[in-house]
């Protein structure tokens, strides 16, 4: 288990030296330590899909691996993580936010939409992640909560529902970001 | 949807030519095609993972889409596809052999087994697509039946056994390989 800066009995300056490094420390990699935590004590089974690339040429050195020397990043077509929770499929995407009001849903492709969509009709667990930054606050929301206000033709969803409708993920020293605990409020 | 140059109800001598066209098409295509069958028909919704690939350089040309110079394929950690179907999560790993009388088990990196074991324990529904290009004939079996064989020290399962303990896919025009059909078999 690699060590993560964040631990909770601390000082208050310590705190904020802590919340710099996480600051430093990208959304990714604490959902990555996170799903390593969780598989760690066989909680959860869940991975961040590789990005999708297209490879056009590949030059076959003797003796070495493959080199690819031509290739192109390709859209994804679904979410960036899945996985199985408690007997559950769960589908998520993770997105981080600079704004202190409000997520744009610009940030989110119409295919992500659509794919999160087809979970939810087939019984998956559908949700969001969503970082905001500025507060240094990560929070869990379902699909539906947002697919809902873009069927509405809404553009974002403030941060005040967020708070409202979503789940504040607690951080902690050995996990990062217990997105699962915040995921329990609405596995049924 | 796209066709698949497989029909039923043909003579045999229609059935040969077909046949060598199948051999043509790769077990992959195949999967894929069918999966794009069970999401356009609302039934599942699996895909396969990218392959992971380790990116070293890339170029950024004015006005053109970001290019890859030098990356480098990755071994996986996970099986190549999983998805969710009816409510359950599904992981599972496809392989074509062209022996006639047994599935080496060298042909799967012990990460995959330890993924399918993790994947079983935590209730989900784990299995091998196996396709023995000699006979044309494509198999669902559960991984436990080979992980089994594995932790015996054995080195391969016959083509018998495959035949008594898996179950063999339906292949058509429309579903080119309809292994959900056979997985109903094991789904509790």
């Amino acid at each position: 288990m690699i060590k993560y800066p964040i631990n909770k009995n601390t000082s208050n300056k310590q705190n904020n030296a802590l919340s710099a490094s996480n600051r430093g420390m990208k959304l990714e990699k604490a959902i990555n330590l996170s799903n390593t935590y969780y598989l760690n004590k066989e909680i959860a089974n869940i991975h961040k899909k590789p990005t999708p690339i297209q490879v056009v040429s590949v030059d076959y050195p003797k003796r070495q691996a493959a080199k690819i020397t031509e290739a192109y990043y390709k859209i994804p077509s679904t979410t960036d993580y899945n996985g199985i929770y408690r007997g559950k499929y769960l589908d998520f995407e993770a997105k981080e936010t600079k704004s202190k009001t409000s997520f744009a849903f610009k940030n989110i492709h119409s295919h992500q939409i659509n794919h999160l969509k087809s979970i939810i009709n087939l019984k998956g667990i559908a949700f969001f992640i969503i970082c905001f930054s500025h507060y240094h606050e990560t929070y869990v929301i379902e699909a539906i909560n947002l697919i809902n206000r873009i069927n509405e033709n809404k553009k974002s969803i403030s941060y005040q529902e967020i708070k409202e409708e979503g789940y504040l993920i607690k951080e902690s020293y050995q996990l990062p970001l217990d997105y699962l605990s915040a995921v329990d409020n609405f596995i049924k």
